[in-house]
């Protein structure tokens, strides 16, 4: 298989550096953008070491000209218009850090049909508009890189494409929003509230002014929609995540968790079932112990079940600067890469050159241990929490006080057996008419996770 | 950048399904080829469509003819010379592994001469003789994979050399020997000696009939040599890495760890210093609560530490028939993705294009906190041991008294403040030599590990 001499590539000096240097362009200079211009110029060199080519950025689009020239300097073009950059000839790579859905939208397609590779870290872009974009990226024998959609600092997206490329995957589940995490580890180390927890996570920078795609596990669910595809060979599926945020709970239920040797983690969840896939990101409960549950802070954590390599685990940073900048300039270098390369030589864009959709389970339907919390009103309350859950078919397997807190009402746990999420409400919605019942029940899935 | 169609590639029913099948040789049939041959069958689907193109084994060099051919059936070709599956014309790439370094170097460099590519598991093959494998696979334009080399299901050599191409790489640290791991796990967990712990891994197949590469961390070692040299760019140099294995460690220095917070985990372990690499493999001290110190049994762990994406951990499972084939296939879908390359395209055998030497550092001078366990006779052990630590100027932190264990020598228990360990080598001497020390002491790095 020894081939003669390339004419697509020179030897410099016996050395295998050949192809002219990646181009660049790049939409947006926020801290994502200026993270990945910084990283790119310190690691220069050592980027083309690994890369075999230079990677150079030539035209950075930004609504704040006199900002970005001040990161950039002298020989980037710096324009307010991105779809300029978008479609340049000088371009083969558009970097696109801008976020939104709309308009990026526009612009990633408008890279794609210029026949230009992008690379993303837009998980809301990928999640909503995936489909249309990858098949666009198909026809016109381009690629999308978005390595830094998830978890970034981790490459997660690599593992599951291309690291565990014989296994059959049984479940994918993870923590993968870092400020919900942040806020979950605040309101267990530091005994605050959610809200309190919540302040601290915007004075430090772990979340927006607006956290709502954070806090109401939004975020979670567009990285879970592309771990699936990648994991089961799916179409890009956001629409059908159950989804639950983080922001009905009480500090009540952090000590309720701990009490019963658990932790609560907004977990993203896709598992494969006979009948379909379960397909959710809710809080719930992992056993203290769990290597998951020791992921705290804004950091991420994902675990991967495969009919061959067991469970892996991947562990980093959920956000920052630099940590997406690892990401992108990784999925560059892949790119680098791919000069003369055919689509059936490349990694296909969710991991399968073919997807099948896939039925995803009612919520009812998926079955697992749950914890319950039920304040009531006097110490005849765990007796009546445990026949009416034994009258509704809810297997009990502890049945407890809570630990008495100064001031509040009685709450009894109860940790479950395995049972049917829709058998749960159900005994919930009767529990809740009781007399003795004082308030709101909470509930929360008791996650079967292997170690 | 749109493409006619390529000659190289059919367009079967708009599927980008296009190269014929990938044709591999493999040389052994034992744990990991038999399991590397049933994973290939049963996921036979699902791999042709993350591929693109089929995976076929086409040839079997084994020892028991008889043996294999209950396991591979009709169709595959089944030999006793591995030399001529190695060379075969019909073999596009040979999957070594049958293990051992001598003979399996001929059958690799034997392939590659031929034009094949090599898929192998033999981390003994790679850091004794890769420099040469690596430099004839470079001039004959083929390619060495060995993800099943370290840390057999988590795709670490994938990470490193592809997923963090943006970073400078400070440090990576692992637990990457699982039969270690596993008699730690049992010392600790089950309060067995190392000989009892021995027995039992042995026992449930974790530890060869001949247990010294593992116990003695050179088989640890083989793995940290291709993880620095893909972190640092540097050529695989296994001769300079310090190796101290597991077999003096007692049931006391466990407990000695554990008052003082934390547990012992044979460590891999490649720094960056300004003036060279740290490189050792050794029994060293981690914060209970580090996430690495959660790695148990025979699992394993990696951490590693990049300037852009800060920490990332890689968890999975360290041996076995199947987790090594995920590796070992994830390995042969890269290559079935090669066709046409140029090298200067493919992913480079340790991650640079070029390689520059690192000076290692004399283990005198590298600097950490210690914990030193000294027997002592009476109790003005304490004092005289903190006397000498201070004249020979090792800082001290914590000095305590070991809790006593029935019919032991009372143990001073010393947590040092960072001092070379050329400071701590002399300061040991010196307490041999005192009367008031009644045996031998014991010393252990306190690795500094951000997490």
């Amino acid at each position: 298989m020894y081939r003669d001499p390339d004419p697509r590539f020179d030897s410099l000096g016996g050395h295998p550096v050949a192809l002219r240097p990646l181009r660049v362009g790049m939409i947006g200079m926020g801290t994502v953008g200026a993270g990945t211009f910084r990283v790119l110029a310190r690691n220069q060199a050592l980027i083309a070491a690994r890369a075999g080519r230079g990677i150079e950025v030539v035209a950075v689009a930004v609504r704040n000209l006199a900002r970005a020239a001040a990161i950039v300097g002298d020989g980037v073009a710096l324009t307010d218009d991105p779809m300029q950059v978008a479609t340049r000839p000088d371009v083969d790579v558009l970097v696109e850090v801008a976020g939104g859905t709309g308009p990026a939208r526009d612009w990633v397609l408008g890279a794609i049909t210029h026949g230009k590779h992008v690379v993303t870290a837009n998980k809301a872009l990928l999640a909503e508009h995936g489909t249309a974009i990858f098949a666009a990226a198909r026809q016109h024998g381009v690629v999308v890189a978005y390595e830094g959609a998830v978890a970034v600092s981790i490459p997660i997206v690599k593992a599951l494409r291309e690291g565990l490329t014989a296994n059959r995957i049984e479940w994918v589940a993870g923590i993968v929003n870092g400020t919900t995490n942040f806020i979950l580890s605040q309101m267990r180390g530091a005994g605050l509230d959610f809200a309190q927890a919540l302040v601290q996570a915007q004075a430090l920078g772990y979340a927006e002014a607006d956290p709502a795609f954070d806090i109401e596990g939004i975020d979670a669910a567009h990285k879970l929609a592309l771990l699936a595809a990648n994991a089961f060979g799916m179409p890009v599926n956001f629409a059908d995540v159950q989804v639950q945020g983080i922001t009905a709970l009480q500090p009540l239920d952090v000590a309720c968790a701990e009490q019963l040797g658990y932790r609560i983690k907004l977990l993203a969840v896709a598992r494969r079932h006979a009948d379909g896939i379960e397909l959710r990101v809710q809080p719930a409960l992992l056993p203290a112990t769990h290597l998951l549950a020791q992921v705290n802070g804004s950091m991420n954590g994902i675990l991967v079940q495969g009919d061959a390599s067991g469970v892996t685990m991947y562990y980093g940073a959920g956000a920052g600067s630099e940590q997406t900048a690892s990401a992108v300039i990784a999925d560059l270098v892949d790119v680098a890469r791919l000069e003369g390369t055919h689509a059936a030589q490349r990694v296909p864009h969710l991991g399968f050159h073919t997807l099948h959709p896939l039925p995803v389970l009612p919520h009812a339907a998926v079955c697992t241990q749950h914890c319950l919390r039920v304040p009531v009103h006097s110490h005849h309350g765990l007796t009546v929490v445990g026949a009416l859950l034994a009258r509704r078919g809810v297997p009990v397997k502890r049945l407890e006080w809570m630990a008495s807190s100064t001031g509040q009402a009685l709450q009894a746990l109860v940790l479950t057996g395995a049972a049917p999420q829709g058998t749960i409400d159900l005994a919930l919605q009767a529990l809740q008419g009781q007399p003795e019942v004082a308030g709101p029940c909470a509930q929360w899935r008791v996650e079967p996770l292997a170690d």
